[in-house]
């Protein structure tokens, strides 16, 4: 059978979700990572050392980690973190490795090979940019005396966490490079799947990166946007459809193949079919998360459908 | 042809040398390594976790990688140590992973065998003892106003660099239970290999942990002693017959098949080879050093000379 080659963008915990879906779909698989965070573990290692913030990136090689008990115990380990206070308590072990990985090789990315061929990844993991960036919010509603009054947000974990609405992010320096890695995955995928994370800040960050950007609409590879459960706290005021407006006022030429939605989320959006088909992309909506009530996607149901767009 | 088992004992850079030169006599290789040490990086794990110190291990693990490229970059990338004067500056990227897996399995051994198989190494590195432990020395000439006052120094780290003469130590815990892993490889070697290294805080230790000074009593194997090739700051004083005498005043029942020695170290030393056959030992001095001058032991002569006392 032929294995569609697919790359996913993203990061945190919805690259996650996509990855452990998409690894039952295909063997040919690329992540290409956000690497914008500056908080926990990662934001100390940025601050000492200047590198990538190693955590997202870490989190997807997990995701991707061989079936065999080597490959999960590797993950598993990699993904634990110290206990305690100290210098090193709160650390992720994966970061560490990786940190340690890019001090001594010199180059981010045959770093992340060498922990994926240690996990044996089913797939690879990219840093959208070899430039460590800031993501700078304006962000309205956080001073309630000024409601309609701008305030700049800066760094990764604060836009997360804000309790403002976020309008419009830029990222710090602007217009960075791309890895030619991840264009050239782009370019030569049968599918690219956008989403579902923090819209802000793990999932809109590609689009600012140019050469990014112009891969996404240029590939011939059709193009999925997955859209998250629910609302988060950079979003809360937001509908489905306008999470999509978001996407398209931050990148303006993105053309669309699938939006893919759950039942829950999009249940009184008569809105989102026809901004969807705006952009030349058909809305599936389907029942895509799990059955503990926590907003989080089902793995099973999400490689189901993703099996069944892409004819697998 | 027979290749035959052999367990190697000590510490740090000998260790190092012994097992460098070992693994081209044989691919059936333990190291018993001690886990006093308490300088350093290790130093500032064992503060922080109250783990065994990872350094030695490490450094032994670095001395068996595979021969392929992956054990080689691999062995180099956790040899390396991260730079500046920050959080993790002068932690070895092998220590951190190291003291992680530890934090994670509980183990020291499983994850000593999980470092091992990423290197693919070429034989097992074994802590001699589950228990970190802490190097006591009584030493004179630390006074100058009374040179044959006892002073006592506590912890490997001091005990290395004092600048008076090292008389004794001990260990505390006393006692300390040994590795029964340890234990099991000195009974089935066919040779047993102590030293070279500092000579009190490398290659005595083992035999203060009585379940491994009663294995290397008992055991079928032969025993080789490898002397050093010069005095180290811990024994500045002591000719090499002497230093065979410290080791007799820590263990009376040892006995010895091999002493080994280079010759520049032995030259005017008459007493060593009448010493070394009371405890059952052959005297051979060999040529073992390197070329350059600075006291090393070449591994290519001291593997010579191991493959040729083996019958290789």
């Amino acid at each position: 059978m032929h294995l569609p080659t697919v790359t996913a963008l993203g990061g945190g915990h919805g690259l996650f979700a996509s990855l452990t879906a998409l690894r039952r779909v295909t063997d040919h698989l690329t992540a290409v990572v956000t690497v914008a965070d500056d908080g926990g573990s990662s934001g100390r290692l940025r601050a000492e050392f200047n590198c990538l913030p190693p955590g997202d990136l870490r989190m997807a090689l997990a995701a991707l980690c061989g079936d065999d008990a080597s490959g999960r115990l590797w993950a598993d380990v990699l993904q634990s973190r110290f206990g305690g206070d100290g210098p090193l308590g709160g650390h992720a072990i994966g970061n560490l490795l990786i940190a340690g990985l890019w001090e001594r090789l010199g180059d981010p990315v045959s770093g992340l090979d060498m922990v994926g061929k240690l996990l044996g990844a089913r797939g690879r993991v990219l840093p959208m940019s070899r430039v460590p960036l800031e993501i700078v919010a304006e962000v309205i509603g956080l001073d309630p005396l000024q409601p309609d009054e701008f305030t700049e947000v800066r760094g990764q974990h604060k836009v997360a966490v804000t309790h403002g609405d976020v309008r419009t992010i830029r990222l710090e320096p602007t217009e960075p490079p791309a890895t030619p890695e991840s264009v050239a995955a782009i370019e030569e995928s049968d599918w690219v799947v956008l989403g579902p994370g923090s819209w802000f800040t793990s999932v809109m960050p590609h689009l600012l990166v140019p050469e990014l950007a112009r891969a996404i609409t240029r590939t011939s590879a059709k193009r999925i946007l997955t859209l998250n459960l629910v609302s988060s706290s950079e979003t809360q005021d937001y509908t489905a459809a306008q999470h999509l407006e978001l996407l398209v006022e931050h990148a303006p030429e993105i053309r669309l193949d699938v939006v893919l939605a759950d039942q829950q989320f999009v249940r009184d959006d008569r809105h989102l079919a026809a901004y969807a088909a705006s952009l030349g992309a058909e809305l599936v909506v389907a029942d895509l998360a799990v059955r503990d009530g926590t907003a989080r996607h089902d793995p099973l149901r999400l490689a189901s459908i993703y099996a069944e767009l892409m004819g697998v």
